[in-house]
């Protein structure tokens, strides 16, 4: 159940109404990995960083089941490095600084002790790249899941339909799904996505919870209504990494393993947006994760009606 | 388990994506009483038309239930009317003309025979014309339920509170609850306006599904994914009338059978977008409608983790 990560590992500066922090570990892979770690060690991370990268940000990823084998740093060079900046209602953020650094030439290299991936996240990231990946395993994974964005529909639709049609999990937001289907109805859009080559379609919906669809059957996780949000950033990558954690933890894709994976990738996007960045992510115990997971299935619990005892 | 229903019975003149129509017949309490009818009859209904509103409409809604004796007819004066146009994501509408008519000098007369209410359903209207009724029943009823919207928070805040004040339950959307509340969380919204004196709040969130909360509980039904929704108008009145017509039928007030209540009117609500006005609501079987509530509890459903034979 060898489990391959890839995605940036990157600084973060992070604003919300809540307040702001300086340059703080980030970036798609690193919440992934951090999320999929209470299922499954090691996670195998694919990813580049600059010199300017602590070593002490290493050693929490290797703290927290990561194999960084296949983490290159490059000297010279700095991390990619995103800032952010959250409106009051926390729906909606404005980037104040993309630096792509490392990742504007990032050639990932897979080490031979990843070859026995079974299980492949593929973060966001440039989609030829995500296929670089898929093409550098000698073999195909068990399942692959990839995350993605508007940005790549908006400036590499057809590279991004390339390497869609090779996976088996697509996971993208609402909007996304509209904008790469060009339908409203989640439904509809739905059907012309799983129509691209994923067998699977995860549509995120935030704060209303997350669908899961097949081309038979759709499952709805709903979101766990939270007193506050206090930093939404990582929430989706979380997501998917509880998601791709729990599926090679059990090692059962069927749809059924999938909604239980959906609702633990759920809870695990619940504990993030609780504080900034990665902090709630680093101290979760078993108990915690299961109480939570419980408090989604209470959520929408509805006892059957009591039949008169004869 | 006597249910009685007040609000608009009206014109509406609808503009969606998909089509216009002309003045066909509309207003809260005829979406509410169409609705309940499929738990209970007779709904009885405390409404003003003017003497435009055609006998037709008159027989409709008794055909399906509805004692009109509370309905009046105003001699020389015109019915509520309606017009309101929908963006192209049926997520927003504009509303082109209102006129009161009737409504505005509307004074609610309880026939004797409804005065053996035990359900009260409160559709939109003036909140001091909601509480007049509340006040002109001679017994409190056994669960007073009250729909408002954002225009009386804007125009009459203290009348309403005064009004929401003396209900069981309050049935809003979740903008209505931020504003009634001042609060983005609708976790921290449910406390504040449950503080304001309802037992059970309801919060509507359209495609987004319904939340329910008492002060100790919440529970989250989730709205149907529809390939198409065709039409909106009236889809919180047909929940609100399928709520309190489930909860008079089984004449239980439990927060579990609440969450029945929730679903099934959800239900009702998935059925109603389907079609212009009411249209989908006048032809309904038993087994389309509990047919539709199994999909609403096959789309959270999660089979229990399979112990291994011993």
């Amino acid at each position: 159940m060898s489990l391959v990560v890839i995605g940036s590992v990157a600084f973060d500066a992070l604003e919300t109404p809540f307040g702001k922090t300086d340059k703080i570990i980030g970036g798609a892979a690193t919440y992934i990995s951090l999320s999929a770690s209470y299922s499954v060690k090691p996670v195998k991370l694919v990813a580049v960083v600059g010199d300017d990268f602590p070593q002490s940000d290493i050693d929490l990823l290797q703290q927290h089941g990561a194999d960084t084998e296949g983490l290159q740093i490059k000297q010279g060079e700095k991390s990619f490095f995103w800032s952010g900046k959250y409106a009051n209602d926390l729906n909606s953020r404005e980037t104040l600084v993309t630096e792509l650094n490392v990742l504007a030439d990032f050639d990932p290299v897979i080490p031979d002790s990843y070859q026995d991936c079974k299980y492949l996240m593929l973060g966001n990231l440039t989609p030829q790249i995500q296929r670089l990946v898929i093409q550098r395993l000698v073999n195909r994974p068990k399942l692959i899941v990839m995350d993605t964005m508007n940005f790549w529909m908006d400036i590499a639709l057809e590279e991004l339909k390339t390497t869609i049609e090779m996976v088996d999990v697509l996971s993208i937001n609402d909007e996304e799904a509209r904008q790469l289907s060009g339908q409203h109805s989640l439904v509809k859009a739905a059907k012309i996505i799983l129509d691209m080559g994923p067998k699977y379609l995860i549509i995120k919906k935030g704060e209303h919870g997350a669908l899961l669809f097949d081309k038979k059957q759709i499952f709805f996780a709903p979101a766990l209504p939270l007193e506050e949000v206090f930093d939404p950033t990582g929430a989706g990558d979380t997501f998917a990494g509880g998601f791709i954690g729990y599926l090679a933890a059990t090692d059962d894709i069927s749809f059924e393993n999938m909604k239980r994976a959906v609702i633990h990738g759920s809870a695990m996007a619940s504990f993030c947006v609780e504080k900034f960045g990665t902090e709630r992510l680093l101290n979760l115990s078993q108990e915690e994760i299961e109480a939570r997971e419980q408090q989604f299935a209470d959520l929408v619990a509805v006892a059957p009606v009591a039949v008169a005892a004869s």
